[in-house]
């Protein structure tokens, strides 16, 4: 599975590129960060966030895009933001057919340390061992897109199970 | 000038198209709603939104898209939702080169009806009665978004006399 992760930010959006399956070896394809000028306009700062994320789509044509899951009670002055740069990194995905999954921040850093509470420097660790990197991913943003695209990895053999099992309880008329 | 309004949602966006300048009696061109299913998944959700806006660009070509400002201390459980929607909004004005304006809720309210403070049902009269059409627009979402076009009509000489000031004073050195 191929998954192109997606940690949104307006004037930087995280994205990185993880080959693999559940319980093998994973190989990072690329890392990098789209990034906007905040004196831009919004509008174009956007637009330019869709390239970039159309560039990676093109360059790297993955099977799946794994967003950061943005919540409200965050950070108030950044949510906006970052949920304007996921709208479009999800659009881009959706629009091609691509399937988008959203990732809770707990869920990724429990994906990566075994801890939902752990911190930048513990999942930039992590991601530089997992994919047997010479050196943490910098800026802090692709390491996390990095996580992102680890963790739907490994969690979606789980996900796809319950999906299945619903489907056939579906099918049998056990629920609705 | 020829102004679509937005008023940003992902159940229902309001998109409004109002001709005129301030001063001079309004025209409205067209009124309507893009829905997309609330159980959809987000991507798609977000495509259907962006197809929706693009037809309201083809059909009536305005020259300024004039969309809610989403706050995040508002309603946590939708503000998510619009303010994705708006990012799909502005990012198709901005891809076109339309410029995107940006007005708060009480700067169109206070246009409309002379108090930021107006309710749902008194925007829906003065758009009415501004419009001169036979009955309020329904539902509120498209009326808000024909109140956020007018505001924007009415609105732009002050912004631009403001902007022509800034400009003007860079000109001669007195600001950076």
């Amino acid at each position: 599975m191929k998954v192109l992760g997606v940690d949104p930010g307006l004037t930087r959006c995280g994205v990185g590129v993880v080959e693999g399956v559940a319980g093998r070896p994973l190989t990072m394809l690329g890392v990098g960060v789209v990034r906007t000028p905040a004196t831009a306009e919004l509008g174009h700062r956007l637009v330019a966030i869709e390239q970039g994320i159309e560039e990676w789509l093109d360059t790297h044509r993955p099977e799946v895009v794994a967003v950061e899951r943005v919540f409200s009670q965050h950070n108030v002055s950044t949510v906006m933001g970052t949920a304007q740069a996921s709208a479009v990194a999800m659009l881009c995905a959706a629009r091609r057919g691509i399937p988008v999954a959203l990732h809770t921040p707990s869920e990724v850093k429990a994906a990566v340390t075994g801890s939902g509470r752990a911190d930048k420097a513990q999942i930039g660790a992590m991601v530089t061992r997992l994919l047997r990197l010479a050196e943490p991913p910098k800026p802090a943003d692709a390491a996390d897109a990095l996580a992102l695209a680890i963790c739907h990895i490994w969690r979606a053999p789980a996900q796809n199970r319950l999906q299945q099992a619903v489907a056939l309880h579906a099918s049998k008329g056990l629920t609705r």
